[in-house]
């Protein structure tokens, strides 16, 4: 199955839309001046959070999507413990979405498609070497099509996604995105670009990022990729309402996720509950996904 | 010291120019068939082999660029083999340019900044966490000014450097940021905002990543930001040539520096040498980056 096919089986099975995103800054963990201070003991329990916060929403989310910088805050230990997070949500029945945002010249782009996407290390030895691999991947176009058909290329072979940055949720995306080209914002020009690439490639896993806070742009960006896949954040904390996002969804609410993080993750904190009381943490964000998965849901016409 | 005055030094105490790219991909590490199938073995022969280049570079180098995907390519095994790298290039007195080409929302850009450039963990624990962070990272400017001035923080705080993406080397660079804006390319309106950047946060070690294949705009662009640290990839391999950088320098042949990957660190391939033999690969990366100093240095006015 593609990673499209799979994707809209996972709305459609939970009757969610909702993606939940694992942006762990360790110093918000729970209990953190407690744990040993160094970045591997910091990664360890980046996991178990992150493992709790799994096992809490995987009922009422399609996806997660772990946000790579947070990782790489704590060097190779937090890369491990991407890695694990990955491996974890999968077994869970979570597609993820490693929230990369990787870009480059073309032969480095191949390089990071096979790092994050690829199942299996190739071409040297007799037997392939098993790896961990995220389901779909966010990936930057400021590099034009040869730093983007690689992850094309990849994605396609092991059957994963891509969410290509369109229009991203931040007050300053307009700086460079909305400038005018011929009369039409940049990020109309990309998405004929997206369009053809799509064409080129026969690939129709490839969707976008378009943020939650754009109602408009994301209402004539759907009509200009009418299947893509949209993987839209900034709804919750960063300010998108649900009742905005209606126009992202195609029949039967299909091909678009809505992603919140901290709204989700963090939905404990400032309650003064205990950090050490693991149940309380957990039904705190179990009642939060499910609000956020209903409030979405309410968006689906 | 500043990077940009550490930079500088190193630049007129080696009396080179160039940055030496460390790009191994696995595949074509020496004698790879005789590494063991596993991504930690292979990350291990992938320090080795960095190992070898810097202690045999390092005389005629300014800096190390380690490009990131080539590390991911191995999961979390590779990117402790890129934090291992940073430590011994630094170790050699080497600057290191970790080669990343991050960029995110603020949050997430504050993310990646503290764990690309922060030499400490800070904030929770009695005495800081010490870790491993390179000298420089490059930056995409997609996102705009929010994605970026986090950055422009963290390294200021931390005496780093950043190069954000101008005009990028690879053939279509052009798609986007050539894009006609006011009847100027996109790339100009970028310089625009670098230079603001600069003034807002007074921060002179905020550079540009500039392509060696495109040697009018590269003048165009030291025009606009006179004081700017430039990195210039494309030479060689990718068909940049030395006679076209001279406009790059600022007087002494300071504030710029030529990055070559392949042309130096697989200049042991196809010449017949046995790859078990470490002294001859060494010897063809050695006349290689020699080599490349001194054609870099012949453009120096």
């Amino acid at each position: 199955m593609t990673y499209r096919e799979n994707l809209n089986k996972a709305i459609q099975d939970k009757n969610s839309r909702l993606c939940v995103g694992l942006d762990p800054k360790w110093q918000l963990l729970p209990n953190v001046q407690d744990i040993s201070p160094s970045e591997k003991a910091l990664a360890n329990a980046l996991f178990d959070f992150n493992k709790l916060i799994i096992d809490t929403v995987a009922e009422f989310s399609a996806c997660v999507k772990p946000q790579v910088a947070y990782y790489e805050m704590l060097g190779a230990a937090g890369y491990a413990a991407y890695e694990r997070t990955i491996a974890y949500a999968q077994q869970q029945g979570l597609l993820v979405v490693g929230d990369a945002k990787r870009g480059d010249i073309g032969t480095t782009s191949a390089a990071y498609a096979e790092g994050h996407l690829a199942d299996e290390l190739k071409g040297i030895f007799k037997t392939p070497v098993k790896r961990i691999a995220a389901d779909a991947l966010t990936v930057n176009p400021f590099l034009g099509s040869d730093g983007v058909k690689p992850f094309i290329e990849t994605a396609k072979a092991n059957n994963k996604g891509l969410y290509v940055l369109l229009k991203t949720s931040n007050p300053s995306s307009s700086e460079l995105q909305d400038l005018k080209v011929d009369g039409k914002p940049l990020y109309q020009h990309l998405a004929t670009l997206f369009a053809q690439w799509q064409n080129d490639h026969d690939f129709d896993s490839l969707g976008a990022v378009v943020g939650a806070t754009h109602p408009d742009e994301l209402k004539a960006i759907r009509s200009w990729l009418p299947k893509s896949p949209l993987l839209i954040p900034g709804y919750g904390a960063q300010g998108g309402k649900a009742s905005d996002l209606s126009v992202a969804f195609n029949d039967g609410g299909l091909d678009a996720v809505i992603n919140s993080s901290r709204g989700v993750i963090y939905a404990w904190r400032d309650k003064g509950i205990d950090e050490g009381d693991s149940n309380s943490i957990a039904e705190h964000i179990r009642n939060a996904a499910r609000e956020a998965r209903d409030d979405i849901n309410s968006a689906v016409l």
